[in-house]
């Protein structure tokens, strides 16, 4: 057994990078909602200067990445690894944003818990010592997003009030091996769970038993409870997600309690923006954690986060063809100390 | 600079992960081709006993996973980590394939250069000391990548001397702390090329940039020369993108000389088998790699072998919003030795 190796899906890092910038960037109607204030730029251009949503979701993933180097002061030649994907086919708001950039590229998907993957292999490519300083990083377009997965935007269907909204946003964040912190300490990776939920317009409730998976196995492998943190931050559940969740560790006689939020439920005013049961899309949680939370724990608010980003598996062939729909999530904690 | 880092895109593992067990399973066309003889399964029925091609895509590599578990005897439940992507939208390939194993899950997406990132990021979680026992997995099938990124399959229409015949097959390889090696001994990780290439029909053009690009920092930061190897197999330049890579590096004043060869070439009898500048696909270098590679170490007739699959990271939609191909290429070193 490795002796990183807390349990079965969890590792404890021993030199715990530390997260030297994230930056984070959105549309419009993100930057309306309650957590506009937080992120470092907000685009009134849908297009974001471009004339197709692809295009602009690569320029606005790029725009953070820029960002985020500049916060940390490095140049994109002094990061040894970029891990970045995203939910368009062939992952290619990623790679393109990423093609004129001199570091070395693993891309990575894990559909809107793209996040949390990144962040993990990032941490475990500086905890491991094959690196001093590694970008994570990803992105969602409500447009290109929208046209993808369902159906033409200028078809204005009815959504179901378990639909969410995809979010138009990115988040980047940069890890070093020294640093001042917040420091990542644990890694928590998901096992794919297939609940048998086809209804791709309820995508919370095809996440929620992943979240809980893991957040189970995380509890039990580190021997921490809900109480350990100030926050526990799924992404994106949504409201009808995040409902199952914790009704699911109500039947364990576990209270995930008032730390327990979601990024889907929180990027928006759902009511007033009218997104039904919350926001969704890699960009969500990606954007939440690279400005509320991590902007939260600067403050001294939050002391230590369990981030858990969650991601459905499916692809638009695949719901034609009646499949149920994977989910998936990993965690990762955050924490103002190393140990 | 973090001590396993030997120069910008290159790291020497420490430890050293073992390749404990590879199995590869193809399609009809790829057992009668020259490497028939080193697959462990052929299937004969393209649908694999299913009623869709990503349906049949994720049986085979599910098949394939199993065929490599019981190689290295080896539960999936004794795995630590599996790394898998594909090239099908959101990946479902490997997440369908996937989702019934106990196994934490990072998915990766590299296009066609699948197998030497998700052998990358197994072997450095090895040598991280963040597991024990990791699989790195892939797969193509002809029938659903034609489907996706080119045309219907019934069309039937006339292909262009440089096309590429995208494999029927998966890959898949399982890495320990402890065994008798092959060795992992470095990973050279690509950066993104994009060279300007616009012919989703000359993929090979598009990747060479990419496999110069790595291949040339493989052998800088290595201070090793192409006749350190015993092969250097790149995959899938085929015979177009190969010759292009072996004429950017005569412009240097190197020869990568006989030891050179690729996946795409060595798969197929291009001018029998009809398959114009031959095999692509994840598949394709997966199911070399996997079967005949591995097998040429196993006999000792190969001691050190440079592995360097390439990826052309576009889309459909990139391609048809006339966008150019990024290409990408990671290097990992299999060694008889250690050090």
């Amino acid at each position: 057994m490795a002796i990183k190796r807390l349990g079965r899906q969890t590792v404890r890092l021993s030199s715990c990078p530390s997260i030297a910038a994230a930056a984070s960037v959105g549309g419009k109607k993100e930057g309306e909602g309650p957590l506009g204030k937080w992120f470092d730029h907000i685009s009134e251009d849908p297009y974001f200067g471009h004339k197709t949503w692809e295009q602009a979701e690569s320029a606005m993933l790029e725009h953070c990445f820029v960002l985020c180097c500049d916060k940390a002061k490095l140049s994109p030649s002094q990061l040894d690894y970029l891990f970045a994907g995203d939910l368009l086919n062939q992952c290619v708001g990623s790679t393109f944003a990423s093609r004129r950039l001199p570091v070395p590229y693993f891309g990575v998907y894990g559909a809107c818990s793209t996040m949390a993957e990144s962040l993990s292999l990032a941490a475990m490519a500086v905890d491991g010592g094959f690196a001093d300083a590694v970008c994570a990083m990803t992105s969602s377009h409500f447009c290109s997003a929208e046209r993808q997965f369902r159906l033409p935007l200028e078809y204005g269907g009815q959504r179901t009030p378990t639909a969410q909204w995809t979010v138009t946003g990115a988040g980047a964040l940069i890890l070093t091996a020294e640093g001042p912190g917040p420091f990542v300490t644990h890694v928590t990776t998901g096992v794919i769970h297939d609940a048998g939920i086809t209804d791709a317009n309820n995508m919370g409730a095809a996440m929620a038993p992943a979240a809980y998976d893991t957040l189970k196995a995380h509890f039990e492998d580190t021997r921490r409870s809900p109480s350990d943190y100030s926050a526990i931050v799924t992404g994106d559940l949504g409201a009808v997600g995040h409902e199952i969740l914790t009704d699911l560790f109500l039947r364990d006689g576990v209270d995930l309690g008032s730390a327990s939020t979601d990024c889907g439920m929180l990027i928006y005013d759902s009511a007033a923006q009218d997104v039904h049961a919350g926001g969704s899309g890699c960009g969500c949680s990606a954007s939440v954690l690279c400005g509320h939370i991590l902007q939260r724990m600067a403050r001294g608010e939050w002391s230590r986060v369990l981030f858990a980003a969650t991601g459905a598996l499916l692809s638009p062939t695949s719901s034609q063809q009646g499949e149920s729909i994977p989910g998936i999530c990993h965690a990762v904690v955050l924490d103002k100390q190393r140990g």
